[in-house]
């Protein structure tokens, strides 16, 4: 018996690195052969798999494949895609056998973040509900680093490091010129329930004192009087104040200081513009 | 009769590389001895002469100074004011003339963009009026590319190359996961009557179709069911649709798309949320 094939599916948002896990996973099956068969990668994540659009990356190079670890973005694309629930409509599923079935898979590997995590748990309990033998395996991307078990996630550090470097540049901006201008500063970083990027700015900082002066977690209720008490006293202390705030900051009976209105297609809420929500309350 | 004393002071916004400009100040000022004096550097901008805060800058070592070259932020210190016409209010320049001759300084370099170059004008002047042998030197420095005679301005070429890799990177995720999420993307960018830093976006693309699809200039009047028609066909064209826009972004009666309301030091207009104006009207 041949040894069954492999789909590699990217999930969610791209990091700057999901590419180079996906260089991991087709160098490794070349290593694996004979006892791995071939490697399909997913167009658009599960996207490709529901419309059979999957590419063969045989047909890239050695050289083709080790590009990817240098590539940010998402080499084969990407989807925010929830499958139903089993239970209220088995179509995709069946669909997802089926083409599974068409090329041999019985291994597939997905890529993403918590959303991510799901479908692949929803995947994973599909052989056995279809009789289709049928391993999924999970591979971590989240710059939020907040999937269990990972200690430090694929795109987090790529994450971190821009929101350190970036908070250490303003804030050597805002105190060269805090005597006459811009006195406070806010830089808004992801991060819906997971405080780990907007703790990241701290790396900008080496000493008692330095920016940022105050970092706002999801997992610290937000508290409007002392926030502002504290905004003060940095201004009074420093001369400004370097604000790092998570877009998931929120009071604590858990309303978001920001809710843009809508929802995205996980049902989410979708926020936006924590920081002129922040900026208006110093101002009056 | 020794040789008369210099000054540099830094002023407006910091760039990437004012820095670099003052390493070359202080090591030209080093070079010239002994037909050049002393060369203080002023304590943010022109506050650091009118309150007497100059730094002899023969404090620092060949290495501090070498080291400024790639120090972004303002060493110094900068300032955003601005002096009274010489006609309204005398007082700051006789206070000016005071300190430059108890410290013998015949001549500032004065370091920054147009709102700087009308304070250092404003100081060249003042050493007729006021008969005292005095040289004004503007050196030039703005991220917006826009001071005339300066082709390309120092603090350009790094906002220019901050655009155009955050253009691409931000495109490339886009692409990667416009089928099921976000379509189009807006960058704003600064230049409020200059396009040069949003024109800096175009360096993402090699070729037609690439990031980013539309720019919007200061120069250009924005005509908003063009603008819609432009979104959609990219969108259909090519899945996604990527926008650099500039903050100076203006109908052709001359409003700008986003007013904030107030006024900065300098009594233009604060623009600001130039992207959620435009995300809203896409939405609509």
């Amino acid at each position: 018996m041949p040894a069954p094939n492999a789909l590699y599916a990217q999930s969610g948002g791209p990091t700057a690195v999901i590419n180079a896990t996906a260089q991991g996973v087709i160098e490794a099956v070349r290593r694996a052969r004979p006892a791995a068969g071939k490697l399909y990668a997913a167009r658009n994540g599960i996207l490709g798999a529901l419309h059979e659009q999957l590419l063969d990356t045989d047909a890239a190079s050695a050289e083709d494949v080790a590009a990817l670890g240098q590539r940010p973005g998402s080499a084969f694309g990407t989807a925010r895609y929830k499958l139903a629930r089993f239970e209220d409509d088995e179509r995709e599923y069946h669909r997802l056998i089926d083409v599974f079935r068409a090329h041999d898979i019985g291994l597939v590997f997905f890529n993403g973040g918590n959303d991510s995590m799901d479908t692949a748990l929803k995947l994973s309990g599909l052989g056995r509900r279809l009789d289709y033998p049928l391993t999924c395996i999970g591979l971590p991307k989240t710059v939020d680093n907040d999937l269990p078990v990972t200690d430090c996630c694929p795109g987090f550090g790529s994450a971190a490091k821009y929101v350190a470097v970036s908070t250490r540049e303003a804030a050597l901006d805002v105190a060269g010129m805090a005597r006459t201008s811009t006195k406070v500063f806010i830089l808004e970083v992801m991060g819906r329930h997971a405080g780990w990027i907007a703790a990241a700015g701290g790396l900008a900082g080496s000493g008692a004192g330095d920016a940022p002066h105050i970092i706002l977690f999801p997992e610290v209720p937000f508290e409007t009087d002392r926030f502002l008490q504290r905004v003060r006293e940095s201004v009074e202390r420093h001369e400004y104040c370097v604000i790092v705030a998570s877009e998931g900051a929120r009071y604590a009976d858990g309303r978001f200081l920001s809710e843009a209105g809508g929802t995205d297609a996980f049902g989410h809420k979708q926020l936006g513009g924590l920081a002129p929500v922040l900026a208006n309350m110093i101002r009056e």
